[in-house]
């Protein structure tokens, strides 16, 4: 299994089970809502293309109808749903779990990669390379069961706020997804998220802000071993890589766990160059939408050069392909639902 | 990982994407299901006790009322919702191909355990052990891409003839059970198929013969690896093993794959253990049912000391859980929807 620093990265992690946080997101006012269904959205012939697509699927009779069992969208998270600068929250997650468990671990102070990641000394990090980062997460994400990791994910996820914003991350997801996810389940799709990131990281939260439900989250996981302790049956989480869902993984996992092929896919970086490429090399009507990171001032620019969220070939490929360009600065009315 | 004989057999494929076979099944008439929705049940306790926690667990203000988001039923296949005897349909399905691809492979009639496959010797088959059901379930299920698979194994359900009762083995599907699967989806549950067999096998008909689609079947895989071939996106089957979902495996993989624990479990053998524990130790009302197959004269009498669906520990302990016994010879009115 090659697991490349942005592979891993990416992929940070893996998370439990069906967990809610409290507190949530408004979606859009019931007004805006019935006269249009993206109202974050800027007017432009993505917003349109969208809209389109959406309605030469969904009409009875029409050539490109898609009937409703077929009509599945898969989504991105790391910087299609929510932000991803300047590090994979889930990354941010492991280095604070690694500040909190340093008590119990004297021996960290001197040894990589925890010197470094207690230090915030990310260069550091990378120094310890690929094995130092598998280390740190499996120190961090392993060695519980998944009912106790998901309850630290969930306190975490409670708290902690986003170093430019001062938000919890899953305040800084993105308005124009949040409505295109609704606009879609409200027209027969049933929506997916195929991350890099931890399953069970991600289904502790994935409901209630993005509305997508735990059997509808795929993602990176590490292996699990049943037990029964004191009558009680648990899952033990152990120090091991299970699935790395990235790249050539989404395909993958997309037709192991969901079994067919979407109909949509969304994404942001060239980490989900195959899963586009998958999704619309089907027949009949597909869809490929590519969130460009336009807008340094309300978000970040970032694209071909980025260590984090990597877009390069997809940038390339987007328009021969027929995929769909999000540009963040111009497609997007707002960003954040916190914004004005 | 721990591949004995019964895992092994119990698993011995893994199969493709969405493919419906032609061809269905009626699951009840009209008229029947508006006054018992179980018409294929006889009076009793294990009936009683069914109606009764569906009913408990949906009616609003209920004690034990269950959101509809958590309503989730797995259930078994091999034993459970089609006849796993002589011997479980895809080892024969194996066997099949072992026969058609032999021109192509001539050293196959002196190498085993091809030679046994060849001669229909089950016998000198186990004796080649569970590396020679390996190689032999590698030779059969891989080396294809996903959607070849899939042909092959839709091709064979669609005339391969159950050896004692000369039906397609999709005909040889128990109609209690796809009454128990309509109740349920009638009254807001999700289904899930949750097999030993593999899941891309499984998927081919599912969908078709007990309304479970895909995304709601969890089952054994094998590797794949994504290959753009003349520019076209495929998924190769690898001949390795990837999980094996069965025993232990099946809580884990319930919980990867559908990421909260069911609400109702139903099996028939020991490979249903964990599944049942896993899933009536959850808090809140909970049902397990294990299928007792009593009645030889209209299908087959096995349970402790069967090779195949052996049921031991089941037996032992389902009365202290509080698990319902459906013992076929009593319980069912009808065994197959072709019976009279």
């Amino acid at each position: 299994m090659n697991l490349d620093r942005r592979r891993f990265l990416g992929s940070a992690a893996f998370g439990v089970s069906a967990v809610a946080l409290s507190g949530s997101l408004s979606i859009s006012s019931a007004k805006g809502a019935a006269e249009d269904p993206l109202p974050s959205w800027n007017a432009g012939p993505t917003k349109q293309g969208l809209l389109d697509f959406v309605a030469r699927t969904t009409k009875a009779g029409s050539r490109d109808f898609v009937p409703p069992a077929e009509r599945l969208a898969v989504f991105d998270n790391d910087g299609t749903l929510w932000c991803e600068q300047p590090l994979y929250n889930q990354l941010v997650f492991a280095l604070d779990r690694v500040k909190a468990l340093a008590d119990k671990h004297p021996e960290w102070k001197e040894k990589e990669p925890f010197k470094s990641a207690l230090a915030n000394d990310l260069k550091g990090l990378a120094a310890s390379g690929e094995r130092g980062l598998i280390e740190l997460v499996m120190a961090t994400h392993a060695g519980m069961t998944t009912e106790e990791f998901a309850q630290v994910a969930k306190d975490w996820l409670s708290t902690a706020k986003h170093p430019r914003f001062s938000r919890r991350y899953t305040e800084c997801v993105y308005q124009p997804m949040l409505e295109l996810l609704a606009f879609l389940r409200s027209n027969g799709f049933k929506t997916y998220i195929v991350t890099g990131g931890g399953v069970e990281f991600m289904r502790v939260f994935a409901d209630e802000v993005y509305g997508v439900p735990p059997e509808q989250v795929v993602g990176s996981t590490i292996k699990t071993k049943y037990k029964v302790r004191d009558g009680k049956p648990v899952l033990v989480r152990l120090p091991e890589v299970d699935f790395i869902d990235d790249k050539a993984g989404k395909p993958v996992a997309i037709n192991k766990f969901i079994g067919r092929r979407p109909v949509i896919a969304v994404g942001n970086s060239d980490g989900d160059f195959e899963m586009l490429e998958y999704t619309t090399s089907g027949p009949g009507p597909r869809l490929g939408l590519i969130v460009h990171h336009t807008d340094a001032e309300r978000e970040y620019a970032y694209d071909r050069k980025s260590v984090v969220g990597q877009l390069d070939r997809g940038l390339d490929e987007a328009k021969k392909r027929g995929w769909l360009l999000a540009d963040m600065k111009k497609d997007w009315k707002r960003v954040f639902p916190f914004d004005k």
